[in-house]
Formats: structure tokens, sequence, C-alpha cells
């Protein structure tokens, strides 16, 4: 059928058209189900739509996507001819009746994904299946492959080395800390990170307070030669692509499927040629980990995924229970994370944490011996080396002209909580503590955030501060300190728990 | 944040805004997250994209439904702010994990999915989750039940009458015919079927070709009230809106979970107060039921699910090996049918069905004793009642003009296929039949589809016609024709089926 364009100056993310009921009706074509359309030799498939009244019969509404593929403008006549849907529907349905998938099954899906072939309801459907049915260590290596092999990979020409955390502690500054204590005894790190999602920062957000973090492929290659590593955004370069489209989909289902974490995150590691590779599992009750466990699990997993992809990792399971160090939020991070490297005053499990994963990398690099490595990192940080290793990584990324932890700009406003009774910190609560820095603006909101005056466990006196809330603007401050002053993310207690009363009768 | 309205001319079957990515990020949103939108006290939710370029930051791209539900226009002011989830969301999660819903969770679910409360990735991981996990008769029962409280519903003073065939089986004409022998015993029948969806002609298609299908709720009650029976099309009224909702999900996915299809079936009959019915479920390598267990799990469970609902449920499994009667396509069955209602010659296979059912039904009714029913609806079928009862329902519905099966118009263009042996015929495959009556137009072009000129086990001598293809268009009888010729949908054999040598040394 020959139809005539009309162009929806949307995005949406695939190639979509919208057909006039009756036309959809003559063709055939239901909702979701797929036509090739074409123009001049150039041909699509594309998942269709159907309008009852805005299309009109004669016409195809064309979003963004297709028509910048088609090139076509208003006016012009393509031809629409109904097409079966990919394999890859029937190996998602094979997932939905719980058997196992093959090799190039998992890649035709994978590059389905990559190509936005699949429509939003079956790429759904998948992450559900994985979700429920789960992937055994063949299915994970190959989806792992096939996510590396759909997209862009970088080749360095020595051992490479990451370092890499699967999250849900918030404050978790480890990065800048260990990856150039680890450069500056030689190790060549291409780290790239991720924004914050639900979180109130990721490494790639904390890191743009001081330097671009938007680097191509060639700039990290390049910057790694130079320096020996980065501390880049990963969502800047095509490595394994079809990640984020998975994310899509997982984020608002709120669900991650096992062997999905486990591609995802492998597949980006293998994409920049990584050799060897520590992993950070934070664990604790608000984390993705709440118990050793699920702990093991994850290390083990890793682990085999890593051996039968020829990455070396190692598995450090590290206190989650609370944040890292006592800063929340980009800029306040970043100040926290400087004043380490410059060797001020921080939080020891900040200091430590970071050492201790540098020190990890340093064992498997073979500069030290093994059970040395946190002791040179701890060196290093000491006598200024992983300080200067930082800046040289902030000038070839592109700093912003901030040299030390003072220069860092955080949030204008400020208030602080004071404790309402004297006692000891019993819980501090990692969701409470995101959704107020979120809602002080973090992460957009670079200067917003939270520092922590009380961890667990530390003695507080009635009318102290607890914690600062920072925001750039007063009315967001004004709203995070109401909602803080309703959650209460940290608890206090006297040493006196409970008080059992003498048997009455 | 306030923003400035753009409409965008597009239905897209829910609530849905576009933002700027800028104005999302400030805002904290993910695409597929949610928003409040307001305007002059008026408030609704909607699901969240975001846009790059299109939207501009202090604009809001507004989609058909939402504009026309606010009453807003190009250039109005609306305040948007972030909203959670509903808590329908976090039970899908529950169902994910294998855990067995509460009976308001289900309500819950079935309210948002009728209020297209639901994004499509939530409504696509739902279905998967039911199609994976299953629920057991209490959970079917509360989606039932929730399925008909958010709909329509037909208050009949009397006993009500219904009869549902599950489907698979093409040219499953039973229902014009068994439908008026029962009304003209008496019985109170409110009948209402389905459009095709993936098959050649729905019962609704095939009535079209007669009458008028799209009756309201009131046309309905009027009609049963005043001639017994409707013949309509279930999407005309808003009996268990639920359905179509996940029908649309289910349909791209082919995924059908065996609770939904209970649920659907059972919410519609008792939505239109259906205190009797018959259940037709055809068996067959090519139906939705390939064996005597499948079969008997589906007679079960519906018959369970009715004695929950009040609802009595006879079924009866039939044969689905092949085509009911020789005519598929919606005039074509339309002619078939009423041939059999004017006493005329026709496949026995169709007779001896709808009369089986017919006769279900008068034995439910106490019309006669128990295997009594089958003969006087053979009997009524004879003397012409049958067929009085059927123009009087086509004239209260709404007759075309159409008075006998002769005046009935049929594709303008035909095509014999002929058989390229003798033999017998060993195989007729229900799905390449509906290919075939698809591409010759079928159902939209109610002249298309097939009549079978050889059914199973019949003698065929070379040359002779297997069947002929029907099309209101040359260029669509052509396109049939070649994919017949390839898809060979009636295989012949010789009686002689394989010759086993005798043993080689």
């Amino acid at each position: 059928m020959e139809l005539k364009v009309k162009r929806i100056d949307l995005e949406v993310g695939g190639y979509e058209i919208v057909l006039n009921e009756d036309d959809a009706r003559e063709l055939g074509l239901y909702p979701q189900e797929r036509a090739k359309v074409g123009i001049k030799g150039n041909l699509t498939t594309a998942i269709v739509s159907v309008s009852e009244s805005m299309i009109k019969p004669g016409e195809i509404g064309m979003f963004v996507d297709i028509s910048e593929k088609l090139g076509v403008k208003n006016g012009d006549i393509v031809k629409v001819t109904p097409t079966t849907r990919p394999m890859s529907v029937d190996y998602i349905k094979k997932k939905i009746n719980g058997e196992k998938l093959k090799k190039d099954e998992i890649y035709n899906i994978i590059k389905d994904i990559t190509e936005d072939n699949l429509s939003t309801i079956e790429l759904a459907s998948y992450v559900t299946a994985l979700q429920i049915r789960g992937m055994d260590m063949d299915e994970t290596e190959w989806t792992t492959n096939a996510m590396v092999d759909t997209g862009d990979t970088i080749d360095f020409e020595y051992t490479v080395f990451d370092v890499h955390s699967i999250g849900g502690v918030p404050g978790n500054k480890y990065a800048p800390i260990a990856v150039p204590i680890a450069a500056s005894l030689g190790l060549k790190i291409p780290k790239t990170s991720s924004r914050a999602i639900s979180s109130a920062s990721g490494t790639a957000d904390l890191m743009e307070v001081l330097t671009r973090v938007d680097l191509g492929i060639n700039d990290i290659k390049r910057i790694v030669d130079e320096v020996g590593a980065t501390l880049a955004w990963g969502g800047a370069v095509n490595l394994a692509p079809a990640d984020d489209k998975i994310v899509r989909v997982e984020y608002p289902l709120g669900i991650d499927p096992h062997s999905q974490v486990l591609a995802s995150v492998m597949a980006k590691k293998k994409a920049v040629g990584a050799d060897f590779m520590v992993l950070d599992i934070p664990m604790g009750p608000e984390t993705k980990v709440p118990d050793e466990r699920v702990a093991r699990k994850y290390a083990m997993d890793f682990i085999e995924l890593g051996s039968r992809l020829g990455i070396v990792v190692e598995a450090a399971v590290t206190y989650g229970g609370q944040p890292v160090g006592r800063a929340i939020g980009p800029a306040l991070e970043a100040r926290e994370a400087m004043m380490a490297l410059e060797g001020k005053k921080v939080s020891n499990s900040l200091i430590e944490k970071a050492t201790d994963i540098a020190g990890m990398l340093l064992e498997l690099g073979n500069i030290v011996d093994r059970g040395e490595g946190k002791e040179l990192a701890k060196e290093t940080l000491k006598n200024g080396r992983a300080r200067e290793k930082f800046l040289e990584i902030l000038n070839a990324q592109g700093s912003k002209g901030i040299e030390k932890s003072d220069d860092i700009p955080i949030g204008k406003y400020h208030a602080d909580i004071h404790s309402p009774d004297e006692g000891y910190i019993s819980i501090v609560s990692n969701g409470k503590l995101v959704r107020i820095a979120r809602t002080a603006g973090a992460p957009k909101d670079k200067g917003a955030g939270i520092i922590l005056n009380k961890k667990k466990s530390e003695k507080v006196e009635k009318g102290e501060v607890l914690y600062t809330i920072y925001a750039d603007s007063k009315a967001k401050l004004d709203e995070a300190v109401k909602i803080a002053k309703m959650l209460k993310p940290l608890q206090i207690e006297g040493m006196l728990l409970e008080r059992i009363p003498s048997y009455k009768k």
C-alpha cells in the first residue's frame, strides 16, 4: 500500500509508524505488529500503531527516528507492506516457557534489542521472563559476548585493569581515590562509570564537578595511554549499548534479573579490554545484597563469568550498612574524595575502603606481593602521588580548573538537623538519606546533598547536629528539611534499649 | 514546575506526556515514571516520555487522551509534579516473585488496567508473569469479578443463557444456527462475539454481513426482551473492558495465560447476567487444545469458575482437526449458516455441531429432558422456526436486507485449486487455510475466503477441485493463489502410506 508521509516530531527510541485504522485493517496489521516501509530502494522495518482520526486514510505517521533513517519529508509517498515479527520473539517465548536458549538465539535477541527491532512489549516481556526463569552460566556468557559484539570496543596493547561496584550504598566514592593510587603505580585503568539513576550521585556525576566526563572511545584510549587512567562517563561511549535499552524497561519495573546484572557489568569490562578486575559488593540491609549468602553468590558468579571471558575477577564484599564516608551528593562527594587525596582528615570508612580496593588492584597487577597492597596504597595516598595522578587525570579529561578540595563549590543553602534526644545512633537509613538528598536537588543540582555529622554507634547529645542538608535553591532546601523531619533517617537510642518489668500479679 | 502545553495529535490509548530531558531531570523524572498534571483544579496522573529536542525546555507535549481529559489547548500552562507509581506495580512484582495475590490487590491491578494507569511495560510484564506463574482458582475468580466490576453490566429479569467457543478452529459458525434454535424455543440469549484477530472471520464479522452488530447495552436488553436473542459484537459494549487492554499486549506476544482466558470469557458472561452457559472446546493439532488432557483441564476449570460465579457451565469438547463446515470467511460463512437454517444441503459437521450445542442449551433450560435436546434442535432447524427466529434477530439488530442465503454477496473473483494427484485427503491444515483466506482479504474484505470441496478422508481424483478461493480484488486473489500453491493446506496420500522393503543383505 502506498501512503503519504506525515512526520511526527517526536523521538520514540525506535522505528515506529502510525497508520489509520482502516488502512491497518486493509493491510491486516494490528497494533504492535510490524511493517516494512520503503522509499527509493531504502527499506526498514517499523512497529505499527493505529490511529482513529489523527492519521487519515492514505497517510502514514512517521516518528523522527524512522523519518531520518529513510530521509523522508512530509508529503513523500512510501510503500508499506506487512512483515512477520523477528525470530527473537520466538526465542523470548522459549524463555517464557522455561527453556534454555542457544547461543545464536541470544545473539539474535541482543542484536534486535540493540537495533530497536523489539517493541516495548516484547522487551518488557523478555526482562520479566529473565527475572522469573533466570539464565545459566552458558546463557549469561553468550549474553555478555553478544552485548560486546553489538557495540564498540577498545583495544589496548597492554594489560588493562578495572574496578566496578554493584552499588546500592550512598557516598561510595572509592573510585576517584583507588584509581589514581593504582594508576600512579603503573596500572592502566580505563574506568567508565554511570550517572545516578535512583541514587543521589553516580561516580560520573561526582567527576563532572571537576572535569569533562563525556569522553569518546579515542579520548579514553589516548588518556589511558598518556596518564594511565580515566574516570569517564560510560553513557558517552557505545560500549555494550544493549544495556541502556534493557535498563530502560528494568528501571520502571524495579526488577534486576541476576543474569542481566552479570552480563551488563562484564560486557562493559570486556568491551574496554579488561584483563583484571576488582568487584565491590556492598552488603547491608538496604543494598542489593542483604546477606553473606547473596554476596557469595554474586562473587562466585562474577568470578566464573570472568574466567569464561578471560577476565580475572576478585570480589570485595564491603560494609554497606550505612553511607561510605560522610558526604552524599556530587560536589560534596567530590570534595570528600579530594580531601582524602590531599591527606586531610576524612571518615575512616572511606580511606579503608578505597585503599582496600586499590591494594587488591596492586596485588592483581603484581606490583606488590599478596597481602602488601593495602599498605602500599595507603603510602601512595600519604606521599601525594595519588593526588598528583588524580590532577593529571582531571587535566587530561578537561579540568574545570579546580585544583583543591576547598575550591569545590557546594550548595549555597544549608540547614542543620539536630538530635531530639541524647543517645547513640542505632540506625542510619541509606534509602531515606538518598530520598532527602534527591529532594534537595541531587544529582541534578551538583551542590546539593548531605554531610553526616554522626554515623552508626556514635554518641550524640540532645540538640547536637546529626547531619547538614545542602541545596542550590532555598525552596528545595525547605522541601528536603520537611521530608527529613518526617523520614528520620538516623535513629537514636539510649544504652537502655528495653526495660522489662518485674512479674506482676 | 509550570510548563506550556504543546498538543500532540495522536491517540496513544492512555495518559502520556512528553517532557524535555532537562525539565525531566530537574523534576527527577525518568521515562515511564509518572507525574501529576494539573490545570484549574483538574488533576490527572500521566506516564512520562522524554524528548531531546522536539519538546523544548518549558514545554510539555500532551497526547490526545490527556489533552481531552484536562481540556487543554496549545499554550495553556499546566503544573507538573512527580508522583509515585501505583500500588498495583508492587502487586505485579509480587506475581513476578511467584506469590499469590490478594483479592484487593487483583482489583487494584484490573482497575489500573481499565483506567490506563499502567504503562505498556508494566502491563506486558504482568501478562508475562501470569503466563509463567499462573493463578489459582481464587485469584482467577477475583480477577473475573474485578473485570466485571470495572465495566458495564446488563440486568435481565429472567434466566439468561449463553454459549461461547474458546476458538482456534476456522469456519466455526455454530452460533448463528444454535442461538436461533434455542431462542425460538423460549431461551433468552444475549450473545456477544468478537471480531477476528488472527483468524479469517469472527462471529461478529460474519453477522455484520447480514445486520448491524455494534449494539449498545440498551439495544441488547431491548432486543433480547423482544425476540429472545442477539448476535452482537462484544467490542461495542463496555463489558469487562480490561479484557481488550490485556489482549492488546497478549496478542503481539502470542501468549495467552490460562487464568486470563478463563477470567476474560467468564467476566463477559457474568456481565450479561448469564445463568447457564455452554462452552465449546475445539480440540485438534492446530487449535488451542491439542489433546484430551488439555481439553479436560479447560472444561474443569471453566466449570469450577462458573460455579464460583453462579453460572452453570457445561462444556462440549468438539472436533477441531479441520474446519467446521466447508466455508471460511465472513460472507461465505454467513451463506453456509443461512443455508443450514434454510434446510439446504450443507456439511454434516456443521449441522451436527450446531444442533449438539443447541441441544445442550435446551437441556440446561429444561425445555426437554436430558438426552433429548439434539433431536428437538434438529427438528427446530428442519421446521423452519430457527430460520424465522434468525430473521427476527437480523431485523431487530438492523437487517441489511438479506433474507436468504442466495442474496449474500460473495467475492467477485475466484480461483479453483486442483488436486495434483489421485488419493485421499490425509491432512487439512487449519492454520494454512486461515493464512490463505487472510491473504485473499478476509476478514476485512467480507466476500473473501475459501470453500472447501474436499475434507479429511475424502477421495479425490487427479485434477479435481480441492478448494476455491474467493476475493473482492483480483490482486489479492492472485496473491492468495500464490501462497496456496506454496503452503499446500490439503495433503493427499494414496491408500498405501509407506512401503517397507524386504530385509536386504
